[in-house]
């Protein structure tokens, strides 16, 4: 039980309910019925969840070949939906705010899952240094366009892009122009020069794959201050990367060019896109100020976190389950990627909770870094400790924390992919009703490039963007229930190919 | 753009957004980019929706089989994403408040909907009259229990459930004895004599199908009332059927018995369910006083909503598509079944939009009285309007407006599975991946008894059970893209059907 779910009523009484609930476990002779899962679950104190424990009796030494392991898939299934495991530490995770790279959000976050790994008996804990840069939002941050008649400035919901340059101090003024695409701004010609360049191409609803409407849109937001610099504009204010209408602006990576000068860039909210773009049909000339008081300052030495469960036979070969620590600083990046973080932590609880001894290494890597490039990633493949290590398969979460419903596998590894293929029976019954070519993530692209093979659990991602990288994404956006399924099929999987191997 | 996501900036310019949205879209030489699907979705006025319209040029004369068939549904799936149609006729039927059968709220739903239908250009509108019982909740419904120091009683959350007696007007108290299950009830011989019983059996978490765990405790609410009476108790407490724990009590349906007393039912949020239960720990006597003033008053004449696109070739055949009109009393019924309604009627939008001339009749009905029992259903089934008419598919969607992520199909009819399976890389492209044995609904089983085949669209429902028959269960509980995609799935099988039969 969270503690903001406590009824209040048990203060009334002077009553505390874990402590009543340990009782009452205790004296039940009936442990499959009576209070049963809910409660037990909500019952278990956060302290609990950290200390290592069991699950049940040790199972016995499992047969090779996917029927023998459906003993353990069907075990690991009832120790994770029983508890809100993945939550808590989510939980945790986002408590301390936004964890933008190189912030002392991110520096704490880095304490708290070695913390959290050493608590759950993790072997190998420690810490791997990554240098990061340090790009800070700063305190302003505004934009306003000028009324026609007399009422005054109406202000825009706009937020500025990451690794943005700032505005000068009093603010940058200038007309607007409204473009669809890169091809469009470069017929414009001299037009867009002294200008604020518009880029105003929405996601594509009509696609099935948030993904893909995502990928072809962001071009917008990641080139658009180079694209507009080329042509002489002054700022970029790029249309937020979301399929809802609202006044949630979307933040995200923009990078520069060395031979282009660097402009302000921000992403003004849905709603207020489509202000902007309503005004700018009327005719006149509609004139925006925008003030953001962000900057680049220096680097910082921050860390990816690791620990792992031994391989019993084969410590050198490594199954990596991970996700990435730094978030975004509008939300506390609850979907992105705290629950990717979250998930892998309760998946290495519930492996070693059941007292499974995988053959192989099952590593957790909470990476740094990945919003500004995957630094952390990098740092980690090139990283010496990588010698003499062989890490056979690479299980990036970082598609958000809903509910899975297929595994992507084996990236251009068509024979690894048809090996976990034959274990598709072993996972419908935890909901995955499809196995397909792909997986990967930007985190473990290095490691992928240099050889292992790919495997992504995913989600359904069709209201990811509807939170992600803006103030919405926070814990209250993510279900219990469905984070957990993730857990559970990461553990169950990650445990597999340790013992048989792509 | 749903009005309370126009920007209030709009009226500072005096502006009109839909209007010069209007105006943008005839100016526009490039319909595929520029201000693109998202806005044209928003500009999209519910009386646009309303109106006979058409989505595009006329598709040619399909060929047989389940390619000539993808142009189809590729051009529903992005005439349907481009739009968030179902969320905005979800948006119209739930801002009627609640729909309890036999209430006013009701009654307008029929007459909104039956609108809706004719402002959608489809035939035979007509409504089929229904005799309904009114059960009503009334103004009283409280409970508390004595707390054992000084303090004063503490409340409990709870909700009367669907067609239990009132308490006497001055409420009735007595102590409270937990079971988790019937049998365990039975053992307790003349214990319960008196007594308040408090049925406290949860939902199993450990079940991936939210819908078994449900169908496993949903019979102490259900019959709760006559098993406590069987034993002598004077009321019946259930713990509400949900995965969470908190303070939202979930009401439904519960039954009496013709041998037994009539003794009143509530439903218990599980937070105060807990709290009962860590009270009842302690040893001592716990009381509790409920007081409820519902009733059933009478009968009522209500009706199911029918509509259709009449078959080209053979009218006599019908897929039928349909959701239930009723919902319960503490919230909307967004998710139940306002959902499945909404997602019928923009699937037949879509298709008459896209200038389909299905062969076959594909026929909405808006069911009424589900919840009390599928009146509605029987009703439906055995009107003398149904003489010559022959219902081939019954798609009922009554599973909350989730995701979809696969087809039920068949019941027991093997051979229809087998044909609707090879349709399956149809609906990959909108998500569907697996189609499976299965299929039904409340509504639409005299129909399946009397031979139809149930075809059911299943979507993720894995938080489902946190709103359901809750108060919890409004417009803000469904995300538009998802609902959507139950529309265009609907609307693809639903004509596929109509022209291959199954």
């Amino acid at each position: 039980m969270r503690k903001a779910d406590l009824p209040k009523p048990c203060r009334a009484f002077g009553l505390h309910v874990s402590r009543l609930r340990a009782v009452k476990r205790e004296d039940k002779d009936e442990p499959r019925s009576g209070r049963g899962p809910a409660g037990r679950a909500a019952a278990r104190s956060t302290a609990a969840l950290m200390v290592l424990f069991t699950l049940g009796p040790a199972l016995p030494r499992q047969e090779k070949g996917p029927d023998g392991y459906r003993m353990v898939t069907e075990r690991v299934r009832q120790a994770g939906l029983e508890s809100e495991g993945a939550y808590e530490f989510l939980r945790r995770i986002t408590e301390i705010g936004p964890r933008l790279t190189g912030s002392s959000g991110a520096a704490a976050a880095v304490e708290l899952t070695r913390r959290m790994m050493t608590d759950l008996g993790l072997s190998n804990v420690h810490l791997e240094a990554v240098v990061v840069g340090r790009w800070e939002r700063g305190a302003e941050e505004r934009a306003s366009v000028a009324a026609a008649g007399a009422a005054g400035p109406v202000s825009l919901s706009v937020c500025a892009l990451g690794g943005s340059v700032r505005t000068p101090p009093s603010g940058l003024t200038a007309p607007v122009i409204e473009v669809e695409s890169f091809a469009k701004l470069a017929r414009l010609g001299p037009a867009a020069r002294g200008k604020i360049v518009f880029f105003n191409r929405p996601m594509d609803r009509r696609m099935t794959d948030p993904f893909a409407a995502y990928g072809a849109a962001a071009d917008q937001r990641v080139l658009g201050a180079v694209e507009a610099a080329r042509a002489g504009a002054v700022a970029a204010l790029v249309r937020s990367l979301t399929f809802r209408v609202d006044k949630h602006p979307h933040t995200g990576l923009m990078t520069y060019a060395p031979d282009v000068p660097k402009i302000p860039a921000a992403a003004v909210a849905t709603a207020d896109a489509d202000l902007l773009s309503a005004l700018l049909e009327t005719g006149g000339p509609v004139v925006v100020r925008l003030e953001m008081s962000c900057g680049t300052f220096g680097t910082a030495t921050s860390a990816n976190v690791v620990g792992e469960i031994t391989g019993a036979e084969r410590p050198g070969e490594i199954v990596l389950v991970g996700g990435h620590l730094d978030s975004w600083d509008l939300g506390t990046g609850a979907h992105d990627d705290g629950a990717g973080c979250a998930a892998t932590l309760e998946a290495l609880r519930l492996i070693k909770g059941l007292g499974l001894k995988p053959r192989r290494t099952i590593r957790a890597v909470m990476f740094m870094d990945e919003e500004f490039g995957g630094t952390g990633g990098r740092f980690y493949a090139e990283d010496e400790r990588r010698r003499g290590e062989r890490h056979i398969v690479a299980m990036e979460s970082d598609r958000g924390g809903f509910l899975p419903v297929g595994i992507a596998a084996g990236g251009a590894d068509a024979g690894a992919l048809r090996k976990i293929r034959a274990w598709q029976g072993l996972l419908e019954p935890l909901g995955i009703s499809w196995i397909g070519p792909g997986g990967g993530g930007v985190d473990v692209g290095p490691l992928i490039q240099r050889g292992t093979v790919p495997v992504s659990v995913i989600p359904n991602a069709q209201t990811y963007f509807d939170v992600h990288h803006s103030g919405l994404d926070v814990l209250s956006a993510v279900n219990p229930r469905e984070l957990e399924f993730q857990a559970v099929i990461l553990a169950a999987l990650a445990y597999v190919l340790a013992q048989e191997g792509v």
